[in-house]
């Protein structure tokens, strides 16, 4: 199996991501092409002793900035090191694509690039987030601010085969996020979903979600509008963040912490690494016709290494070929309801 | 001064309210007047042995389910220990109102028993929730599922005096959540406000928050829809109860675990005080002629005397005045602008 990795996505860029497909062909047995600057890959890769053996590098001179406007990918940055990534993908040059960039560039890089699955309306960010009791997708976070009903539902169709396939949950439950758990509550948006979801077969719906209920891990997959999606996303973060530096002060700050510390180092240890989101890889962008997985912007090494191996399972898993026939069922489903005058 | 209270809202009710008011009336030396079943609270007084000095009990019959609809509080529980409440604080019978009961009813009640301040489109609920720095108010929190960008303007002008008045913050920032710094970004209502805020005289707008950075304490003022106000509240409390878990599981779980807890337990109790919400009393329901503090359902006694504190607050200060007048300056602005023709 190759796996596409874009070298100049992320903070650490280049460094971290040739530690991460260096590991990876190590130990994944997977190879590995890499897009970028290539003097400069090769320089990094002697510098820190990197072995290239597995990894081939494709020179593309440009890197897309993040704060670029995401059209411009097709344009101004259409030799970068992201569009050069997606042009080998949609070629058949390799498997499944990895980057750190811009979320906004690849969402329309892949589907201008590597189109859209039959039927689905709009690609979706869905990055899978630690709870107390294992993990969850979230869905979307992100790439469409504003959403339709229909959208929603296919992002329960997708979300469901990800997590079934990729995460080995049997028949997950799908959750759409509500600010109480009846059907008669929230707006338009949920109110649409609800009456189209509640008596779906492609997969689990086990009605409305509150966001108190998210962290707990009541639901395997959790639905929303981009715009919600990424205000939960980025609330988790911040809190991770404000809960860390709580511990850092209770046990960094005086000797009787630091005595502390060493006591419960095993656990605080053990709950750091439930809670670290890398430890799962990246998002998927899922709707898109050929694997792509978002890597998270301040990846490291290890970070890459997982990433890549949730692209190899994607591959390996046919998930792509999962969602193309659940979406030509959803479609069925719908025209046989549109014939019956149900809908 | 008079604050009257609702003696069957929350899950501890009536004796929760009892205990905080006795405490109230001692620490504040305000008086209390508490409605609800005369025989049931004189009893619940004499089993625990709260005095009753200073508290004087108006009869209300029946009380509001929280799962009744909002409405029914004008016609099947128009003599709940709520509406009781609402009629005594109309009728000048005492100064501010402290229920913990639904959410939803006190809406409607104080909306329609006590009317909103003049050219105030929506009440709303504004919760503190402490952060890294303080604490930060939100607004709206639930009361308004979907909201216009002028119904966000005004939430500006109300949080900004209260959060100044009350918390004693000069120039309280107030910021709209959305998913990027930029003025460009998000749905149309965070376009719609941007516009409408950013040459705003009436407070200090700090331009989008994104959620990340509301933990942190970025912002005095949090300003977005019901819904994903009430994301975020929510959110943010599923998430303190699982941090609450691990630190139990960090702590509690083995010997070792133990007496690391002994050694940083005065860390660990200011860190869980500094995240006590109910340190700061209720939400405050912003917009209605009279002072109204939403206390949390599940609030104990020292939850009730924080809400009674900061109703007395809310008096003294005199929110509603300050409120009422800046107001009124903003609806001469929007017409001076219309006469501008800049609208």
């Amino acid at each position: 199996m190759r796996i596409i990795i874009d070298g100049f996505g992320g903070d650490h860029a280049p460094k971290a991501v040739l530690e991460g497909s260096r590991m990876a062909v190590d130990e994944y047995g997977v190879s590995i092409i890499m897009t970028g600057d290539k003097e400069q890959i090769l320089s990094c890769a002697k510098e820190n002793n990197i072995s290239l053996d597995g990894i081939e590098i494709v020179h593309a001179p440009s890197v897309i900035p993040v704060d670029a406007h995401p059209q411009d990918i097709m344009t101004e940055y259409k030799d970068s090191s992201m569009a050069k990534a997606f042009e080998l993908l949609n070629e058949g040059k390799g498997d499944a694509v990895v980057c750190a960039g811009s979320t906004g560039a690849m969402v329309v890089g892949a589907s201008l690039m590597l189109r859209r699955i039959k039927g689905v309306r709009r690609a979706t960010l869905a990055p899978i987030i630690p709870s107390e009791t294992g993990c969850y997708m979230l869905m979307d976070a992100g790439a469409n601010v504003e959403c339709r009903p229909e959208m929603l539902v296919q992002f329960g169709v997708m979300g469901s085969v990800y997590m079934e396939k990729i995460m080995k949950i049997a028949s997950p439950r799908v959750a759409v996020v509500n600010i109480g758990a009846e059907e008669t509550k929230g707006r338009a948006l949920e109110l649409g979903v609800h009456a189209m979801m509640k008596d779906s077969d492609l997969f689990h719906f086990t009605g409305n979600i509150e966001p108190r209920y998210i962290p707990r891990g009541d639901a395997d997959v959790v639905i929303t509008d981009g715009f919600t999606g990424n205000v939960i996303l980025k609330l988790t973060e911040g809190l991770g963040k404000m809960i860390g530096n709580a511990l850092k002060d209770i046990f960094k700050s005086s000797f009787m912490g630091t005595l502390a510390g060493l006591l419960v180092l095993k656990k605080v240890k053990g709950f750091k690494k439930k809670m670290d989101y890398t430890e799962y890889g990246g998002a998927p962008l899922l709707g898109i016709s050929k694997p792509v997985i978002k890597a998270h912007g301040s990846s490291n090494g290890v970070a890459f290494k997982n990433a890549i191996r949730q692209a190899r399972d994607f591959v390996k898993m046919d998930v792509i070929g999962e969602i193309t026939s659940s979406m030509e069922q959803l479609r069925q489903q719908n025209k046989e309801r549109q014939n019956d005058g149900t809908v």
